[in-house]
C-alpha cells in the first residue's frame, strides 16, 4: 500500500522528468499538457533539474531529451507524465524500471470519464503502482507548487512563500486560492493538486504536512474521501496545533453528479460530513474567498474565543444592517460598558453622532487622535473582543489614502497594547467603489481587512470557533 | 387622520419652499441641511419653482429670499424644513397658515435620540399636523428623488427615470440604491426617504404608487411599521401587479437597538414579518445589492415559475461548486434531455468536455456559432426552463469584449425566439480581475448580467417564486 510510504522520501524534489513534451515547434498547445508544464518550471527557474521526455528528440527547447525515463542519467525523485491516457501503463513501468517513486499523472481520461475504457485503465495503474511501489499523484491533476524550490503549476500565479498548505481535487481551485490568496497576505509552503486520488489520497498528503516544519496551516478543497475513519482521526489530531480549513464540494445532488464528472468522485452524505467537522473542529468554508478570508484571521489575529463585537461604523440605515449581519454570522454585539460611554462621552459630542454599538461617530473618521482615542477605550473594555472598523470605500482614500503610515501606526499602536484585534470592513454596496485596492494595501500594511462586512464577521466567527474547540480540548 | 388625505394632491411637487437655509457665504456645511438641499435642486435644475426661507436674508445664492412660508407668493406644493428641531413646530403652524399640505421635515433630533425632549418635540408635531391636515414626512429623512421632475436628494446620485419606486426609511439605503441601480439598468418613478414615519408611514406612500402609472416595481427598505395589518393587506393586493420587494432591516436584537436609534423604530417581530411575507407573497431581500438583483430580473426576464436551470460553465471544480450553489439557493439543474445531448454530441466532442449539467463546453467560448448552436438546443429542451451561461472576468475582454454586438445579437437571437431567459454570470473568485465593467456593459446592452453565480441564481429563485405565488392566486 503507498500509505506505508509517506511522500516524505524525494519530495520537495530536485530532480524532475516530464514525459510527453512535443518539439519546440508544436509544443504550445491550449491546455495544460506535459510540454506546458515544462515551460512553466524553466520559466519560473524551478531549483533542481528537469529532464524531458520525448522518444522523438533529441533536444526540446534547448535542452537535451531522453528517450524514456529510464535513460535519464541520475535518480529521478519526481516523474510527471503527461502522455494519453492509454500510454500511461507503459510509463509507469519504465518508472519502477528506473527507480522512481514519486509520480504524477497529469492526464485525464481515467475514471472521470464514466467510461468502462477509463475505470480499466485505472485498475491497471493501481496495479503496476502497488507491484513498483509507486506513489501515485491524480490522475487528472496539476500536482504542485512549491514556492521554496521555484516550482509553480501555472503560468499566472505567484511564487508567495509562507505557512499555508492548500491540497486541492480541482486544479482550478488551486489557481484560484494561489492568485487571491498574496491580495490577503496568504503565502504558501506546499499546494498539490491531486485530481482523482487513485491512489494517494489527501490523508497522505495530510500526513506528510503534519511534520513539514514548513507548514502551519492546512487548508483543502475536497470532492471524495476515500478513508473517512483515518482522516477524520488525523484531522482531530493535527488541528490544535495547525488549524485546518476545509471546502468540501458536492454536498448536493447537482454539486455530487458534478463532482462524479470532475474526478469521480463520490461526494459523500452531508449528515456523514457535517458529523465529521463537529468533532474534528476543522473549520469549514464553501468557497476559495471564505477560505482566504479566514485563513487571513488565523495568520494575524491573537488566538482567542471572544465573540463579542465592537463595530465602529457608517451610522444610519448601515448600523441596522450592522447589527443584522454581526448577529446573523453569529457575533456578539453588546452594549458598551459605562465607562467606556463615559469615556467616549468625554470627547464625543451626541449631536449626529451615537456611541450605542455599532457606535456612530463620525468624527473618528476626521481626527486620527480620536481614532486612537475610541479605539484604546473599545480595547479596555471588558465586554469587548474584537472591534472592526467598517467604512465605505468611497471614502477610503480622501480619508486615509494619503496617511497610511499614520493610519497604521495607530492601529498597531491599539493592538499592541490591548492585545485585542481590530479588523478593517472597506465595503461598496453601491458598487461606485472598489474596495479590493484598499483592502490590500491595507493587508499589505498589516492590517487584517475584508471587502465586505458579512466576510468579516463570518471568517471572524469561524475563527472565535475554532479556538473555542480547541480550547476545550475539542470537546 | 392623515391616512384619509392621500399624497397625490400636490405631489409631484411644483413648487417648494425651503426653511432653513443659510446665507450664501455660510451655506456650505457638511451634512444634509436645507442650504445643501436647496442647492441640489437647483444644481439639478429641478423642473418648478423654489423659494428659500430665512427672516434675516433678502436674497440667497441669487434667489429672492422669504421671512416665512406665509410670505412665499404662491401657493405652495411642498416644504422642506430644515430648521433646528426645536424650531419646527412654529414652522408647521406657518405651513397651516400658508396653505400648504406637504411638508418634509429634513431635520433630526426628534424620537430617534431616545431622550424625553425629542419624543416631546414629536408629540407636538403630530398635533399640530393634526389639527391643520398637514401631510409630514419624516422627520429625521431625505424625502424626495423624482426624476421626472428633476427633483433630487444627493449631489452625486444621477437622475435616471424608469418604473421602480424606492421606499426607504434610510437615507443612506435610498443613496446607495441610487447610485448602484442604474448600472444595472435600473430606473426610478419616485425614491422617498421617509425616516422616523411620525405621520406617513410606508403604507400611505404605498397608497399613491397603487396608482402612480409611472411606477411597476415597488421596493422599500423598512425599518418599523406601525399598521401592519393595513400594510400587509394592501401589499397582498398590489403585488400581483406591481412587484413588492422588501428588505426589512432590524430583525435581530442587535439590528433592532440599531433601528430604534436611527429610526426610533421599533423592528417587530421575526415570526411575523416570515407570515407576512409568505401571505403577500413580496419578495424578501437583506441588502441593496439583493435587491437591485431581483429588481433586475423583474424588469428583463419573462414571467416564468420555472426553476430548472441549465449552466453552461467553466469546468472542473467550478461544476462542482455551480452545482452546490444552484441546489443551495433553490434551483434545480436536472441532467438535459436526451435529443439536447445527441444535438450536442453533433459538434461537440467529449474530450476534456461535458455535456452533464452543468455543460463543460469550453468551445462554446471560442466560436459564437457554436455558443449559439448550444444556446437554441437548451432552449428548446423541455426540461429546462432557465440558461445560466458563466464565465470568469479575467476571460471575459478577450472572449467577448472585441464582439459585443455580435454576442448581443447571438443572445437575444436565442430569447426572442426561444421566450427561455439567458442570464449570465460574470465571477472573479480570484479577484484579478473586476466584473463590475463587464456586468454593466453587458446589462447596458440589453443582456441581464450578475456578478456572482450566487447572487444570479438568488435572484432567479426567488423571480421564480414570486411568479409562482401569482400563478398559484396567492395561495
Amino acid at each position: 500500500m503507498t500509505r506505508d510510504v509517506g511522500l516524505g522520501q524525494g519530495f520537495p524534489p530536485r530532480t524532475i522528468a516530464i514525459v510527453g513534451v512535443s518539439r519546440s515547434e508544436h509544443m504550445y498547445h491550449p491546455g495544460y499538457t506535459g510540454s506546458r508544464l515544462f515551460r512553466i518550471l524553466r520559466e519560473s527557474e524551478f531549483q533542481g533539474r528537469i529532464y524531458p521526455v520525448n522518444p522523438k528528440a533529441d533536444v526540446i527547447d534547448g535542452v537535451k531529451a531522453y528517450p524514456s525515463v529510464t535513460s535519464v542519467p541520475e535518480p529521478l525523485d519526481f516523474v510527471i507524465i503527461g502522455v494519453p491516457a492509454a500510454a500511461v501503463p507503459q510509463v509507469l513501468e519504465d518508472c519502477i524500471a528506473a527507480g522512481a517513486l514519486n509520480v504524477q499523472i497529469l492526464s485525464s481520461g481515467f475514471g472521470e470519464t464514466g467510461e468502462a475504457e477509463g475505470k480499466r485503465l485505472e485498475k491497471r495503474i493501481r496495479e503496476i503502482a502497488l507491484r513498483g511501489g509507486l506513489r501515485v499523484i491524480g490522475p487528472n491533476c496539476m500536482g504542485f507548487h512549491i514556492p521554496s524550490i521555484r516550482m509553480k503549476m501555472f503560468e499566472e500565479v505567484e511564487l508567495v512563500q509562507g505557512p499555508v498548505a492548500f491540497l486541492s481535487q480541482s486544479g482550478g481551485h488551486a489557481r484560484i486560492y494561489l492568485l487571491h490568496g498574496p491580495h490577503r497576505g496568504i503565502g504558501f509552503s506546499k499546494v498539490i493538486s491531486y485530481g482523482n486520488a487513485l491512489m494517494m489520497d489527501a490523508t497522505d498528503f495530510l500526513e506528510y504536512l503534519a511534520t513539514d516544519p514548513e507548514t502551519r496551516i492546512i487548508c483543502m478543497y475536497l470532492e471524495g474521501m476515500k478513508d473517512g475513519e483515518r482522516f477524520a482521526k488525523l484531522v482531530r489530531q493535527l488541528n490544535p496545533t495547525k488549524p485546518v480549513v476545509i471546502w468540501k464540494g458536492g454536498l448536493t445532488y447537482s454539486g455530487a453528479r458534478a463532482a462524479s464528472s470532475h474526478t469521480g468522485s463520490l461526494a459523500g452524505d452531508r449528515q456523514i460530513w457535517d458529523a465529521f467537522f463537529e468533532q474534528t473542529g476543522a473549520i469549514r468554508v464553501d468557497s476559495i474567498e471564505e477560505m482566504a478570508e479566514v485563513t487571513m484571521a488565523l495568520l494575524r489575529l491573537k488566538p482567542s474565543p471572544g465573540k463579542r463585537v465592537a463595530v465602529l461604523g457608517a451610522g444610519g440605515g448601515d448600523s441596522v444592517a450592522t447589527g443584522d449581519i454581526c448577529a446573523e454570522e453569529g457575533l456578539e454585539m453588546p452594549a458598551i460598558s459605562p465607562q467606556t460611554r463615559a469615556g467616549l462621552l468625554e470627547f464625543v459630542s451626541l449631536v449626529n453622532q451615537g456611541v450605542m454599538n455599532p457606535l456612530d461617530i463620525p468624527m473618528v473618521f476626521a481626527e486620527l487622535s480620536t481614532l486612537q482615542r475610541t479605539f484604546e477605550l473599545l480595547a479596555a473594555d471588558p465586554l469587548i473582543d474584537i472591534i472592526i472598523l467598517h467604512m465605505s470605500a468611497e471614502f477610503f482614500p480622501k480619508i486615509w489614502g494619503h496617511r497610511m503610515a499614520e493610519f497604521r501606526e495607530c492601529i498597531l499602536n491599539v493592538t499592541q497594547k490591548g492585545g485585542k484585534p481590530i479588523v478593517l470592513a472597506v465595503t461598496d454596496e453601491s458598487k461606485t467603489d472598489e474596495p479590493e485596492t484598499y483592502v490590500r494595501e491595507l493587508v499589505g500594511a498589516g492590517i487584517p481587512a475584508y471587502t465586505t462586512l458579512r466576510g468579516a464577521c463570518r471568517a471572524l466567527r469561524r475563527f472565535a470557533d475554532y479556538h473555542e474547540f480547541v480550547a476545550e480540548g475539542g470537546t
